[in-house]
């Protein structure tokens, strides 16, 4: 299958799976936002995990959704939180109904996450449960740890990637190795897809920070320095952060004074480029990427990696 | 073992379980939460349905706490909606730190709950993990139901009881039918034990609302009256309501203007007993609790009833 019929395979099971219609202030704001959209990233890759185990895809079709329930739940709490109105490009559950709707909403949500685990074979319901429990902890663990950080001048760069690891990240693994235990895998085959998901997670949130700064606003699809505009604590700040210390520089405490918000972006461009932040930031991305790599090297598999690569070039824009 | 010992057993492994330090944020509104105290009535309910089906209580003792952990998610999620300060004598978890923070260690609680299941023997965790799911889902309904009946003129007395059917009774229910399904019982003899604990529930409920009004506050342990302070709609009001549309009475909009409110609480707890509130939600109350023992009649058990007939009339307050 394509990465394309993939996606269309989601999709179709999306359309076929209906909220009850009552308490309606609880399940249509879950219909109103999976309808929303986005990439279906997470589903996908359980179903060509699947498959790459020589399996038919449709055997993983509900843990499959259930990894796309969880994103979605953990994104409605996650905008609560934020206080984001918009998500991509209409209002947030909160915003269009309000809070409690979106926080009771994301919790019945998590709970049908489960519920389709639970249609999974008995047989694999007990692996896919723990794999899913431990992940669901560390993704509030992560989105905890993010919270936190916004209040600490103190954060270092391991620590930022392990905020990334855990909040967003290995869902990404746990979304792989659902597919590798409905395929019967072996532990140790299940923890190299799992590495190449996570790693592969961090490498495409650092790209994400990258892209933010240094991305075509047209191909990004959002105004480009908004981590800059906001201060927030990306992992080129760290690194700024970092780099400026050895350099006994004050231009970051410079580039945070200027109030126009535009001209601030431009100087932090050129800033970061001069002192090698973007450089050694770019070494990060690489880093991971080169362990998802390996990882997905050490997987044994039944049918060709070639989709797993294709949505990797896919994600990173890259050719291979 | 007496009621008490039942109790025992669940505090002292609430004390032997803990929390993972960091991050401190997630993790320590739980430690306080759970610490505040509350009867323990749900995972006794679950060790006490083990042994009734003659079977070591241990056995089920953490699928009991599963249910502890999901029904104190539930008090701090509902405590934001409802903007409660206090809960058992001390500030909720939104007040102590703040919204945010209840969210999401909400949200991770919900989890460890699940972690919990999945730690009982792999044979029941199929059934354990899909009752709890049915239960789980039908108390966030429960919940959406109760907030979208304050904005409602025309709830049913049926509408109410099937509210606080879902929003609390059911998980008395799950919390025994946890026991017997660890306890290998038949479906129909685990049916009989669910209606109890629902049934019983129910009635308990309808006390609840019964005592906030006719209750001794010093043995209730709150104010009398909070719910016609606040004009909640309780059963009591509905029934009111009902008799008053028989009656062609205007006496309820006239109590609603009262200003003082000590003055409404005197004049409605009189005027509900003069047209027969009190004795009809009384009835209710008789209904459901004759049901629950005629459900409980039907268990069939390999031992003695004792301990759920006194956990009974230490809830109802009767002599048996």
């Amino acid at each position: 299958m394509t990465l394309l019929q993939y996606t269309q395979r989601i999709e179709s099971y999306l359309e076929s799976y209906s909220f009850p219609p009552s308490p309606s202030n609880l399940y249509e704001p879950l219909g109103y936002f999976l309808g929303l959209g986005g990439k279906r990233l997470r589903p996908v890759l359980t179903l060509m995990a699947v498959e790459l185990a020589g399996k038919e895809h449709d055997e993983a079709i509900h843990a499959a959704m259930a990894i796309e329930l969880f994103h979605n739940f953990s994104l409605i709490h996650d905008d609560i939180m934020d206080k984001a109105p918009i998500r991509r490009g209409l209002p947030t559950v909160h915003e269009k109904w309000n809070s409690n709707i979106a926080i009771l909403s994301g919790d019945v949500l998590l709970v049908k996450a489960y519920e389709l685990i639970s249609k999974q074979k008995n047989e694999h319901i007990p692996e896919l449960f723990q794999l899913f429990n431990r992940t669901a902890i560390e993704v509030c663990e992560g989105q905890q740890m993010d919270m936190d950080f916004e209040e600490r001048g103190d954060v270092s760069i391991d620590e930022y990637i392990e905020m990334i690891r855990l909040k967003t990240s290995v869902l990404l693994g746990c979304a792989l190795e659902f597919g590798f235990i409905i395929a019967n895998q072996s532990e140790q085959n299940r923890k190299h897809l799992y590495d190449f998901g996570v790693n592969l997670g961090i490498a495409f949130q650092i790209q994400d920070d990258i892209l933010d700064l240094y991305g075509d606003p047209e191909k990004v699809g959002k105004q480009v320095g908004g981590d800059v505009k906001s201060n927030k604590k990306t992992l080129l700040y760290l690194v700024a952060k970092k780099l400026c210390k050895d350099l006994n520089s004050n231009e970051l405490n410079r580039l945070n004074e200027i109030s126009d918000l535009d001209k601030k972006v431009r100087e932090t461009q050129v800033f970061y480029q001069e002192i090698g932040v973007l450089n050694e930031t770019k070494n990060f991305l690489e880093i991971y990427y080169e362990k998802a790599m390996k990882s997905l090297e050490l997987v044994q598999a039944n049918s060709s990696k070639e989709n797993l690569l294709e949505m990797t070039n896919f994600l990173f824009n890259r050719q291979s």
